[in-house]
């Protein structure tokens, strides 16, 4: 049996968030957060009751520690992380315009993470898994980061755990046409894959989400999001549009999408149907964006079935 | 001739604030505030011109003196506070997930406030006022608490001190049958009530303002909150609904209804109509929720009246 | 050939800014800005590209020192500027009730700048501008720098140097008849006339846009702010209304007049039209209240062509 | 028979205080305190078990409010204060270098306490006191208060109140000549005079502490502050030295000569030997060293008796 | 095999620190460290590479959460930890006067942990550790924490799991008879004892280090602390004095026992001597007081190594 | 004739300091200053009143531009900076244990500044330059900063500029050997040397501060810090010791170095003797260790002169 629900890895970085609403260079106040969309969607299937690991490559320094200790005190197992002396922890900044404009500057290149490589991973402990969750981030952080991706697709087709793509499309870590080429690749070998209609356009040349889920190939479980609208879905038996849930204030719209594929995710490991389960995705993504930080918001197993229910609201008072 | 306006007791504590929008748990950044509905209202009524006593059984220890000195500095005669050392006083927490999206932790069971004992009450000093304010929360902290309350009852009979009541029923304090049955016990002692609509209908099992009214009796003054709509009063000559005031952006919904209270109390203590007095509690109101915190947006007497005039709007910007 | 673009001259003040929206006597936690009309427009045409230079005289403190750097850090010339010992540097408080409800508590009476003489002047540099800029403030904070101004508006006239006048009308710093009859003087010497809807009323006596334009006299090039419409122009030879950029949101309204002053002048030295200039204007405002603070959302010249153009706005999320 | 222990006047500024450890033009964080001669001494003595009335000329602004609440809320009278629109409140800086380097800036010239005059003044409220405390600030401060002080020891001589001086000679705000000839005029009508040794030799012209005492009269108390080695004291009966207490870590210097001649008043009241009245004031001023801010290191009662036996040190950790 | 190092179990409460060195009514900033013996004796024992698991009844609240993260993200295993809504999480509150004045205040009373009782240990759980840590706080909570305690020594007895016993005897919970008479019921069977000399006197009477441990059986290993001076130790085999480590700097005196426990405790796991095992502790120990914390200043395996050799020191800046 | 005193360049980077004293794990509060060692210089000089220039890459991006503000706002030429869109600016980390227990965590690997390169250098502003200031940081970065500083001495050479070189040994940043051959070789060209006791032992594999001196040759001047008990310093005509100033509090040690070299320039500047020089750069870095922060406690002139004649200690209290 698997021990494991899912397993994911990839970078997760620091995050120096500015107090005041302030351009960076006029801001004087900082607190500390984490971001990184694996680590994202492990705490949000572990806080929705899944068993889950995540692992990375750290830095030995305070912020690696520091990562470590946030995402073991969530009750993610991370016995695979490692730390490396060579490169520090990956690092970033959020400047605040307003609530809604936002910046972040990057300290990740050439960090710890990016020296992930195959050798780093543990086959048993990706077979352990029943879901190997994989993001189009981390093939474009360094070329070992590649090897490693596709390194660990092979190990899960090898034990039969099935695979979860968020092509997660970041252009300012590669250029197009090479982010492209290898993300069609990786889509190819996975089951379930979760683009954005943007992405999903970019990646299939197509615009209409029926037609760039058939890009995918029909034997395969498409998950379109279409922001406020939910998502549009399709697999070999069923396909159909997933209103999404209102959202009465965004305070932090980072962490929407990483939320919404914890979602899925956890019905699919509940065995919903897929219908089922991408409302549970819009649910989670709704929650997510009414609380400031990545994972802050993530809900709890009890809060998402209240609030899919409409028992709780997000602008209650409790009192 | 009464030396003071209105007196009033109960349980204030100090309350712990979160800077930052995000969950207790990842939020450190706390600043302190107090929290009290009768403190509210003796503030409020204070701004107003009006004399107030106030006074409750506090910790001897540095949240007991914040308190003592927070509300006497505001003016409020506090010369009957009592400092025990049975009991720490009572504290709370706010959860902030957005400007309206709120969440409180208390840590106020066996606080100092809830040793408050009949024993501790001055007779004298009920006697000299015009008017004894009740909620309905100092019953629900204690049996001794809950003697008090009849005690300082029996004590405003005898010396015609008029009753103002604001049931304020706080179901995590007590259980609702135990709540329904003293709460009523009080207001039929009471002059003038002041439930919320839902309160009103908790109490009375009814739904219509008129028929709530109704329930508890012609003679008594009884003026229903119904939330930005206004307000539904009924005495013995008088009766109808007044119009709430527009609120442009609520920044802190909890105080309002502390705040109505000292505008009613106000206009009764000037001998104003009760259509009157509502206005003057609802304007309280509206001013009270355009402010972070309970009592930091009380209004003085000068802007109650620019406000109630249109003169100032909450969305000025003076330079 | 002149030197500089602009020379402007005025007081600067160090703002403390409440961290917490509450009345400042409840708020405990302050931030240093500053804050002064003729130096947001200096440090507004210095990210456009434009040589600029702003003198004011400072008090020989520590407040002194942070305006001095803070403004010569920003590229904007402050060789002229003088330090006193005979007074300390003007500062103010700012109270925050709400994102848009603000009030302002000023300690600049007798300060530094307001020592301001004309002897302080140095001819030389304000012949080698293009544009002298003036604001009506600078006349109201004592009669030596009401002859501070107009010995720059002769020092001006005799070097060809072109005068832009921004009324900024202060109730606060002097009387309104003394008010007008001063700034009718200084508008007879302008070239370029800068006032906001009622301060053109005010001067002027009349209420439509053409009407106030003609007033001030058919030579004369006057352009009226007419808050988010955007503004009327009228010129020797051109006339009209541009309209403004559309605001998303207001973060701080504060700024406003200053960024649309900078916008024109950078317009006017770019020999744009006057329609060009204006439509400049508008979109410097537009985007200085968008970001707390009076100079901080001032736009490089590269993000106001973008914001021009319409490719970023400012809801984006950068990642 | 007397109502008050002490009346006391004078201006009590807001303290804006660094929270780093930077020259005040790179600190960015600042907190609210207060700061006082008098209140400090008022405060001090309030905490002691003294009835104390102070009051002031408060500007009708946020931090007029903040001060009066502050003492008020301390449990002193402060009925008598009055406020005007005609001047702020008067507000300084702290900049701290290390713990115990530290420089002030005022924003205190023509303050709303400099508007005291002798028309303030309520007879029978000076009359109600057994002693006025005056210092030598006040007399600084304008030619009003200057004529204030005057006025005040005339109601005090001709109501048999007791005078309390404490020169605290303040050379940033007058000049050493006319400062001399105040205070000397002062403390020929004072019953108890407090001078540091060196304002001692300034006014006498002598150096040896006993010197200095008969300089001011043999009918006199004089008591001469001589730092961390204590004092010299002398009166129609007795005179002497007393020890100072050990300070193992002096946390901010301000406000030991307030604490001082607050304990020295507390012993005076409670009919001390001029020995114990002293040594009570080293005790208090030992207490306030131990602390940051002028009156939050002030002991209470029963903490001074324990300081005074030994029973607490500054350095207990208490668990 | 035994597959921990060490368990233990107690209670750990969320710290409110104050950021100011003020008293607690004046300071207004307040930020999150949590604290327990138990937890910072599992917390150093994992960071010197050993299995821990520590265990708890929290709160259903954020700040149960808070501690369970936090614990759970330093390593050690807290798969026992029981949340309950019958009661919130205990919190306490820390002044700081000065560096090394501190005061603590609890509000622990009929806390979470204080339901803790015996049906909630885990009889396979301590059967699985070598060690079973018990603090002499625990029995103090409740009288189920105290049948909770004699319960897992019961346990332990029967599986051959060595007992470790640090009486920290807090008087501000229980009287000191019952105090005496748990604590040496729990110490007649424990097999390691580790008071301090104070608690050494308090429990058997006796004076003399040398003393105190026969008082406790030759068949038990006693350690004594005698603060900086080191510790004596008596095993049946081995006995003598242990010197400390100098401290240069105390920044925190609070947690230097529990750090102590953590180096004996980790000595003997390593198969050390006794007297190895106690210069660990005393180096654990005196590493913990040079940080602020109970467990932040607690060093890792290597940072420890290094110290005990004297390479690094705790002045030292690394650039 | 020369129009700057003193060309320097070199990297700065903005450092993030912890606000609490706590490992960087651990800590939330953040603020920003910066440090570099040649921009240190570069303001010391600029406060004592020399004309300088300071220059080098910087990432295009807030972190950029707060670096070339906070310089040019000291009154420093930052005309040469160039903006890279290649690589973001280095940033540092400070973690603080206790007040002089500190570590620094870099993101400068392939920073802006690494991107340095020869063709960067301006010939006609360095030969404006009387001193060219280097240190042994910048060939360290890259192989570019190497040739970079090799051509800058080119340049010096070619246009008898003095050449100032503080060795500045950072190993963390490259090896040993590698550090000692190239530090040489500049050496070798260096009129005036600033090495530390440990740098100048490393460099010349001798451990007397004379024999030392000797090595670099006598036909240069040789300065040699020797940590708190002054200099040694050995020119053509003149040699000898010159004690350091006491300093009562080590708030910051970091800076000291830099404050040195500024005194020693400043002094040489001034044509003081090397003597008089040598005192100066002891009396800059005295004051620079009494402050927090690289640059804040960097003196002005005045304040220098106040210093060295004693009449300013560090441990006034201005008031």
């Amino acid at each position: 049996m698997k021990e494991l629900d899912v397993v994911t890895f990839g970078e997760t970085m620091v995050l120096f968030t500015s107090e005041l609403m302030l351009p960076l260079e006029y801001n004087d106040r900082f607190y500390k957060q984490i971001g990184g969309a694996e680590s994202n969607v492990a705490i949000g299937l572990r806080r929705l009751g899944h068993s889950v690991g995540w692992f990375s490559k750290l830095g030995n320094d305070p912020f690696g520690r520091y990562i470590h200790k946030f995402i073991r005190g969530e009750g993610v197992d991370t016995s695979r992380c490692i730390y490396t002396d060579e490169a520090p922890t990956g690092i970033f900044f959020k400047e605040k315009y307003s609530a809604t404009n936002l910046k972040v500057y990057y300290y990740r290149k050439n960090s710890a993470a990016s020296l992930l490589s195959p050798d780093d991973l543990d086959e048993d402990y990706i077979a352990s898994a029943k879901i190997l969750h994989l993001t189009g981030i981390t093939p474009a952080l360094s070329p070992t980061c590649r090897e490693t991706v596709f390194k660990a697709i092979e190990i899960a087709k090898k034990n039969e755990v099935k695979i979860v793509f968020d092509p997660n499309i970041r252009l300012k870590l590669w250029d197009k046409e090479k982010a492209k080429s290898v993300l069609l690749e990786i889509a190819k070998e996975a089951d379930i894959i979760l683009p954005g209609l943007d992405e999903g356009e970019m990646l299939s040349g197509r615009k209409i989400p029926e037609e760039i889920a058939d890009f995918f190939g029909k034997e395969k479980t498409v998950i379109i999001k279409i922001g406020e609208k939910g998502a549009y879905y399709q697999s070999k038996n069923e396909s159909g549009y997933v209103e999404g849930f209102p959202v009465s204030q965004i305070v932090d719209p980072v962490g929407a999408g990483d939320g919404f594929a914890a979602g899925v995710i956890s019905g699919i490991l509940r065995n919903e149907s897929i219908y089922s389960a991408v409302k549970r995705g819009n649910a989670v993504g709704a929650m997510a964006v009414g609380m400031s930080g990545d994972v802050e918001g993530l809900p709890r197993s009890e809060e998402l079935e209240e609030f899919i229910k409409g028992v709780i609201s997000l602008q209650d008072v409790k009192r």
